[in-house]
Order: C-alpha cells, then sequence, then structure tokens
C-alpha cells in the first residue's frame, strides 16, 4: 500500500495502486464509477486503491453535484488531486545553462530559476544543480516541506533506470552516476531521463497524449528528437535507440550527419546544418538569429535554406506516421521564433508523403519554452513519486 | 471459460485463459510453475486456466521427467498443445492464384493447393475459395472433423473487426464483407486480415518473435510491407496505417511512388520499379526473371539496378529501426531467388545508416516460399480460436 511519509521503494503496494492514481492525476476530477469504466478495475478495488492517497492528502472528494442537483441515485463523488499537497523539482541542463522549475503535482509550473553554466566538469555542473535547487526550493517555505523527488533531463544516452548519464556528447560524459550523486547532495530522490523522452512523459500525462494511446512528440533545435508513444508506453527500442527521427535518412547521397550517416533530418534541418547552409549562400560568418532576419528580410538563398529544412522534417514526419500511425504529432522545440519560416514546408511536404489515411494525422506546430524541457523532467519526478 | 464445442462468442472466460493457452502455445512444453513465471499468474490460477484446455483435449500433460529422475520434489508437469487436436485453413489471395493450406495448431502445414484465379469479380474469388476449402479438407477426414476456423489474408487496407476488405488495390475491391460470406458458405468461423499482418502474426506466435517483446518483419516484393510488434502488439496505426516501409521517403526528388509521393522504397525497390528500371538501362522490354538473368550473368547495369534496390531497403530499415527500435529484423519476401543480388548491398547501407548502437539489431534475410502466406491466415485462425 502507498505509503507516503517512507519514501522507500516499494510504498506502491498494488498495480490498482498505481492505475488509480495516475488515473485520478491524468484526468481528474473523475468518479471512482469512471475510473472503474476506464481501467477496467472493480468498483470496489477502485476504492480501496484510492484510500491510502485520499488518507495521505494528495486526492480529495469534491462535493458531489449530481447527487445534490437530483437529490437521489449513488453518489459520483469525483476525485480530483490536491495539486499542492507535493510539489517537484525539475532540472534541464543545456549545454551553456541549467533551467530550473518546481511544479506541482499537475506538473504546473510555480517558480523557475536559470543559472549559467561556465564548465562541463562533473562536479561543477553538480554543484551548480545543488546550489539551483537550493535556491528553487528556499521561494516558499512549502516546498522545502512538501517536495521529495526531483528529475532531471539532458539530451543523450540516459540509463533512467539506473540513474547514469551513459553517453552525452554535448557536456563529454560517459557512465556519469548523475542521480545517486544529487539524490545524496540534495536529499531529493532523483530521477534521470533523456530529455525528449521527458518531455514526452509530460505530454503523455498532462498534455495531448492524455486519452490518446500513441502519439508522438518531435523536437526540433539543436538536435531533432522524437518522443514516441505506442500503446500507451513511451516506446525506448531494444538497444536503447528509438525515436531518432533525426537520423532518419531522408535524402540519398544528402549531406554527411555527424552519425556517419548522409542525409539524415538532422544534417539538414538542425541548427547547426541550416547555419552552415546559411553561411554558404550568404557568403559570410553568421548565427541563427542572423540567418533567421535574413530569411525574415526576404533573402532568397537563406529563405531557401530554411524550406529545405521544413522539407526534411516533413520528410521525416511522414517516415514515422507511416510507419507507426500514431494518433496525433506535436511538433515543437527550441527555435520557437522560427516557425513561420519552416511551418509551410513541413506541412506541405508532410501530407505529400503521408500514405494514404495516414494523412489525417494532425500535426501541431507549436513553439517550446525552455522550461516546458525542465517540466519535462519535473513530470519524470511526479511519475517516480508514484512508482516508488 | 473455454467451451470448444460451441465456438460461440465468448468461450474463453477469462484473460487468464487467454495468456495460459498462448503460453503453451507458443513456448510449450511448458511447465505451471513456468507459465506463472513467465505470466506473473498465481499457480493457482494457472491451474485453474488450464482445466478446460486439458479436459477439451487441446493441451495434455506429459510425462513429469523431472520428478522421475530425482524421485522426489514437485511435480513440474509440463504441459503440451495436442497439434492435431484441431486444424486450420488458411487462404493467402494473390492476384492470379489461391494458396491454401491446412496446418495443425501450432501452425505447421499438414497439406497445401494452389487454384488459378482468373477472375477477380467477387462471387468468383469467392467460389473459388469455397471450392479450395473443400478440396483441402477432402485430403483426411480429420480435417473435416476438427476443423472449425479459417483465416484469409490479401493485401490491402483489411479490417479484421469487421471481416471486410475496405480497400484491395491489385484486386480492385473496395467494402466487400469476405469473412461473412465465407463463414455462411464453409461452415469455418473465417477471420480476414492483411497479408503482412497475419506473416507477422505467425512470425510473433511460432517464429522469431517467440520471446521477442518487438520485432519486425518486411515483406519484399510486388510491394514492400512491414509488420511492427511493439510492447508484445502489433502496431496497427491510429488512422489503419501502419508499417508502411515502402512508403518511407528514401530519395528526395527520386522517383515518383504509385502512392503520390516521390522516393519511396517501393518506388526503387519493388519488383515493378526493378523491372521498370531494369527495362531503361537493357534497353528492350524484360520481366522480372530476365531481369534477374541478366543481372547474374553478369550485365553492369541491371546489377546496378538491383543494388539501388537494396540500397533503397536499407535505408528503409535503418530509418524504422531508428525510430522504434526493435529487437530484431526479419527481411524475407517472394522474390525468394533473388537475395543474393541484394543482400549484401542491404546489410552495408543498414550498417551505414543505423544509429548508434541500433546496427547491433540483427537482420536476418530468407527467402519466403508462397505456402508462407498462407500459413499466416492460419495462424490468424489459431488466434481466433482462442479469442472467440
Amino acid at each position: 500500500m502507498f505509503q507516503p511519509p517512507t519514501f522507500t521503494r516499494g510504498s506502491l503496494g498494488s498495480p490498482a495502486e498505481a492505475t488509480v492514481i495516475t488515473t485520478v492525476l491524468t484526468r481528474g476530477p473523475v468518479s471512482r464509477v469512471d475510473i472503474a469504466r476506464m481501467t477496467g478495475l472493480s468498483q470496489a478495488a477502485v476504492t480501496k486503491a484510492a484510500r491510502p492517497f485520499l488518507d495521505a492528502g494528495y486526492i480529495e472528494e469534491l462535493p458531489n453535484r449530481e447527487r445534490a442537483a437530483t437529490g437521489a441515485g449513488r453518489p459520483a463523488s469525483p476525485l480530483a488531486v490536491r495539486a499542492d499537497r507535493e510539489f517537484f523539482v525539475g532540472i534541464k541542463i543545456t549545454s551553456d545553462e541549467l533551467i530550473g522549475v518546481v511544479t506541482d503535482l499537475r506538473a504546473q509550473i510555480r517558480h523557475s530559476r536559470h543559472r549559467a553554466l561556465d564548465s562541463h566538469v562533473f562536479d561543477h555542473v553538480a554543484a551548480q544543480i545543488v546550489g539551483l535547487v537550493g535556491d528553487l526550493l528556499g521561494q516558499d517555505p512549502a516546498y522545502r516541506e512538501r517536495t521529495h523527488c526531483m528529475g532531471v533531463a539532458l539530451s543523450g544516452d540516459v540509463d533512467r533506470a539506473s540513474g547514469k548519464v551513459r553517453y552525452s556528447p554535448f557536456i563529454g560524459w560517459n557512465d556519469v552516476e548523475l542521480a545517486a550523486h544529487l539524490t545524496r547532495a540534495t536529499g531529493l530522490i532523483t530521477t534521470l531521463e533523456n530529455d525528449v523522452k521527458a518531455l514526452t512523459v509530460a505530454e503523455q500525462w498532462f498534455g495531448e497524449g492524455v486519452d490518446t494511446a500513441s502519439f508522438a512528440l518531435v523536437t526540433v533545435g539543436a538536435g531533432i528528437g522524437c518522443g514516441l508513444v505506442i500503446g500507451g508506453r513511451v516506446v525506448s527500442g531494444a538497444y536503447g535507440v528509438a525515436g531518432e527521427i533525426g537520423h532518419v535518412p531522408v535524402a540519398d547521397g544528402g549531406p554527411p550527419c555527424h552519425c556517419g550517416g548522409r542525409g539524415c533530418v538532422e544534417a539538414i534541418a538542425s541548427t547547426e546544418a541550416i547555419v552552415a547552409a546559411s553561411r554558404l549562400v550568404a557568403g559570410r560568418d553568421l548565427t541563427m538569429d542572423d540567418a533567421v532576419a535574413l530569411a525574415r528580410g526576404g533573402h532568397e538563398g537563406v529563405r531557401e535554406v530554411f524550406a529545405r529544412a521544413g522539407h526534411a522534417i516533413g520528410l521525416g514526419l511522414a517516415a514515422m506516421v507511416n510507419l507507426v500511425g500514431p494518433e496525433r504529432v506535436v511538433v515543437s522545440g527550441e527555435g520557437v521564433a522560427n516557425y513561420d519560416l519552416f511551418e509551410e514546408q513541413i506541412r506541405q511536404t508532410f501530407v505529400a508523403q503521408a500514405f494514404a489515411a495516414a494523412a489525417n494525422c494532425p500535426l501541431t506546430i507549436r513553439p517550446l519554452p525552455f522550461e516546458a524541457w525542465a517540466r519535462g523532467a519535473a513530470a519524470v519526478a511526479v511519475q517516480t513519486l508514484f512508482t516508488l
């Protein structure tokens, strides 16, 4: 049975408890009757599984409006999460800064803080994270009292189960036991996750993934990644590789990619690829901001670079949708400001290459504030609390 | 509870029964203890769920060698399928012939028969199927007595649940209620399935898919398709489209495809595409057999056509493996005789484009006799028997 105060492994006693709390968390307020219907559990099982969470104050019974209205019938007693019963820290590590947030039980951001990162040495990064956690928890006495779990997200090959960064090229780490270190240093139970997967978890529990058995979250920026949920579960790949939409080869004989392949989506549409191609057509050194400014200013060559990037992304999306057939796709990423230069070409190519009815799969293209990555990490911490 | 003699919907009373019979079918002989361990059911639940299948003679208890050997300990009592307790008909419909098989409970082929198909008119095709079923069941009195289910497989958009061919271009059918018609006409409970999915079911239950949670079966021939199993379940796609590896765009600006896209794997590597490209380089009309003969005879241009096809297949495989990360991949198809012209290029391109550890995913490339398609249909019928 779920035992909030101890936070030792095994506090969730039954799969039914995990099912019930997840349902209230992601779809509440929801009545026990509806939970039973949605999950296939008996009503008695739902009532029993909900009890420890009610007792510990994670969920509450809302006033029963249906019975009040009709004056008769069985109570529908909707259960709702008490969002401020518990708080969570989420940290995203990028190349040059840490982004940290405190969220509530519904992964709503309550506070956020950034910290510059001027070295990738492990001790430095770890100390900065510990400092950032202190800053965040210092914002409100309730945070110190009711925060037990932290999620940390970064790009690369991350082993959530062991809490290890297996390999993360951007920060130059190999086999680093980050989670254990941070758990000791902060007193928060720390879960490590790949950043795209963390974002996918946030979407699955608290975003467009609620009520869908399958969806894809594609992130476009320095890298191009994809979190896939199929049959209600995040696909992780038998060899630790999945969702590598950035390394779908779409242009046979195209530009070489850092992965060793050629014509990968990332070799055409990553920030670095766009900047490199824009330099060539502009005939001078420039940054991504410069490239965006040139394209917006009507520079045909640079506009063409962005269109080619959108086309490559559209091809990658079509490949993914033709293969796994998700119910919906969200395209997002740090290049928030630049979607006007991409979007039309992404959609046009996707529709042209999606096979038959797969073209019906709706694409949502939307910006991704940096805080959203940290929120993804916090969503992983929420998962951790209820699967301890 | 499972009730074999009636074959009405609902004869499988509990999910535990389905789990136990599936485990014995796909992994037997296996002891109740091991079934409990594999499935998470209690031993008592396994014993209870196995009972009706033992009573009906679908499974049997093998002599307990372990106890005999040691003279002590709890009986391990392995359960095994009685393969000839029930037979199944599987039919594959192709453009110019029907292929039919009778299999046993383990989907082993006992008899096979072909029938030419000289019209695609529904009544004609249905009558030919009914005739073929008669031929097959006439081979052994036991078949007539112990066959209750038939599977029928064809390429196209097939709705297994309703038993309808929604759209099948090769035969020119739209919204045809084939399963209901055949159930009435043959007395066999008929299940319709897309041919690649049927083959995937056979592989999942009785082939390389046993013991793997995720694998992919890629078929290369007139079309290029893929059955995907992720998390133990065949991926079917939210819009009815999944596994369309033939329509993964791998060559930006490449040859137009019948799907409306460009540079799809199928536009480069299908039989039709290979024949068309070979005609161009040979400068004369020719068939697939001619193209194969020319390539084997050392015709450089035609050899190059096959190499390009293998390269396109390798790119499609890399796209699929980078996205979904299956544990293993089987590449098969009707072009049995031609793998010598393909295989090296398929493997070389796959390894070059697979992302990091995804390159460890083993590729099995093997021929696919036409009977295997019909066996796939029979495997679907086996599934049907136990999920009635």
